[in-house]
């Protein structure tokens, strides 16, 4: 394991789970962020908080036209080690061996640690990336609620950022020239190709709908088969409906990985089930047409269980192209480096609509991500790293 | 409402799922221990606390061949307001109506309220009169967590009750001649027969699995659908499968009213799915038939999701009818009352097998239990009072 991510090993390990749990400005996350702040400030670096919650890490004076890279360090629930840290970390490590080279940089630099990248615990991903480039609504934001019915809005408040200054950071991103970020990859391209580094073609279109079944609550015992309105059933059967509506449509993906029985009782026939759904293809249109057989077959499950149901889109984001100049400016840097589409939603996809944005992947032996297989060997860590040193010395 | 509920009708509301969470040993549930001692001992009963949080309210000595009636005051999360808590009250004014009209009781007499009937927070039914009759192994009872890994002995130390001493009570036991408890109906009998009051006959075989459903953690959008190994998926059609089961043997009844998806991300597919099975039938065979075919169900639907799949028991209560003799003398008293047999499990089917043990269930206008719409008109709750107290005149 790199030493930077050796270093955050024990933060936000999740027992119950196994894996990491790291969710934003709770405990694992703020021990992240002052990890972070030190080790940036270990390097000469002047950290900021930007009105969403963002930290930049500045080389040198903050200014226009900047190369910014870096990741996140929140994770979702049960995470591994490397989806988002080893963003940071890379371009922590890509800088210190610059600045011991004695390179001198020719334009601004900073390393950007984004927040709630997961969505974990406000149900939005790239809450961070989205609140800088406008692409969510700050009002809307601000009442989002986890788990506990914390809102955004308090849940800044009580670590200092001012709800009223979350939204679209003009400023911050008119700094920005380009942004770079290296990820660890989460499928199994880089495993296939049997090479240690890519960079990044594309982005699926992906959404979060919040699929509510409404029956009746009642007796798991007194209650007959046929007296029955049983959303949990339902429910079940619109949840096989995702992975056939999926299956049938080419490139598609579509999961329920979080779902709520309410009251929850094992002698209670439910009242409601709330599931989430995470629905992806490779253009918006095929997305959209995905997640409206999806609803029809959650429907047509609902009604014949004498249930209702409601399909409700609480994010969403389209196909991304990542920036055609700088994909051959890094091909041309790397040599014979890979292009890879990817189908997991990143920060450097909601910058791209707003500035050029690139990508890197590192290989994951597993193929396994959101889990705590996930992988990278350190050597092929160390490739990443010198990926991204390089291209920091021809960009900057 | 009757008087004492209307006393206790803000104790324990859930806003978040309506209804009420009372649950042993939590704030609610120790609110209401309190109400009932203050109501009890303003009959000039003595309260005490059993070995197992059991509270006992003797009407004069206690002694042996005592006529005992009560229910539970604990609820299932986002229950009703009448299921347990009308026994409860009924017996306390059932009581006092024969303190005020001079009545001299010639055997002992008490009053008994249960601890977690409802098992919804230990996961086990019944648990205060299982460990009471030793239907339930102390040990086994000791090492049951709650959903937040709080074990049975721990949750005991902190409200006073030793777990040292929890388990079989053969003094406790030997002292009771004959169980009544009253209930509010939790199915539409009384409403079909149109009668206010019933005397119970049986109540089917029931018990508690946990079907645990095991596949492989990954990321939701990078993840294609014929990589997966989605243990939610499998639930899901194992789910639909109880459905069927149930449905396709007469009289039997089988729900999910309660699922975890572990780690529970929007953006994971899920490694693990924990459910928890409610299954009933009129004999123990038939329920031993049901839960085996829905055991197949679930390995069936695993096996097609490259997933595993386990149903481990929880809790197991086979069927109970009623003390023939009580029930005769009963009907003898009462005239024209209704027999009815009952899918819900009740303290009165537990001790069934140790004493001579009867209940009387009251009308549910809405046919709906364990939900915020079960009721009660006041009109036949004081019917069942009636009946408490003209039984306990003929007994005592």
């Amino acid at each position: 394991m790199l030493a930077g991510l050796a270093e955050i090993a024990e933060v936000g390990r999740d027992s119950r789970r196994s894996g990491y749990s790291r969710h934003l400005w709770q405990a694992a996350d703020l021990e992240l962020r002052s990890w972070f702040v030190e080790r940036a400030e270990r390097l000469g670096l002047d950290v900021e908080t930007d009105r969403n919650g963002n930290l930049w890490a500045w080389w040198g004076q903050p200014g226009t036209d900047a190369v910014v890279t870096g990741s996140h360090l929140d994770s979702v629930p049960g995470g591994g080690a490397y989806d988002g840290p080893l963003g940071v970390v890379s371009s922590l490590e890509a800088i210190a061996r610059l600045q011991a080279s004695g390179f001198v940089a020719s334009r601004p630099c900073a390393i950007l640690m984004f927040a709630e990248e997961e969505g974990s615990r406000f149900g939005v991903a790239c809450l961070g990336s989205r609140l800088l480039a406008g692409a969510i609504d700050a009002d809307q934001a601000r009442a989002l609620t986890d788990r506990d019915g914390v809102t955004l809005a308090e849940a800044a408040r009580t670590v200092g950022v001012d709800p009223a200054h979350l939204g679209v950071d003009r400023d911050a991103l008119a700094r920005i020239g380009l942004f770079i970020e290296l990820h660890v990859e989460q499928g199994r391209g880089l495993i296939d190709l049997g090479q240690p580094v890519a960079v990044a073609s594309s982005i699926l279109a992906h959404g979060r709908w919040r699929l509510t079944v409404t029956g009746q609550g009642n007796h798991a015992g007194a209650t007959t088969m046929a007296e029955r309105r049983d959303p949990m059933v339902a429910a079940a059967a619109a949840i096989v409906g995702v992975q056939t509506a999926a299956r049938n449509r080419s490139g598609t993906r579509a999961t329920i990985g979080r779902i709520e029985a309410i009251p929850g009782g094992t002698n209670v026939i439910a009242s409601r089930v709330d599931a989430w759904l995470d629905a992806r293809a490779e253009t918006d249109e095929e997305t959209r047409l995905l997640v409206a057989d999806i609803a029809a077959r959650a429907q047509q499950a609902a009604a014949q269980n004498g249930c209702s149901a409601t399909l409700t889109e609480e994010s969403w984001a389209g196909a991304v192209q990542f920036h055609p100049g700088l994909r051959e400016r890094f091909a041309q840097a790397l040599g014979q480096v890979p292009e890879l589409a990817t189908g997991a939603g990143h920060d450097a996809g909601v910058l791209a609509a707003r500035v050029p944005s690139a990508m890197l992947f590192v290989r994951n032996p597993t193929g396994i991500s959101h889990a705590p297989e996930e992988f990278a060997e350190v050597a092929d860590c160390v490739a990443g790293v010198d990926a991204l040193e390089l291209l920091l010395r021809e960009l900057l």
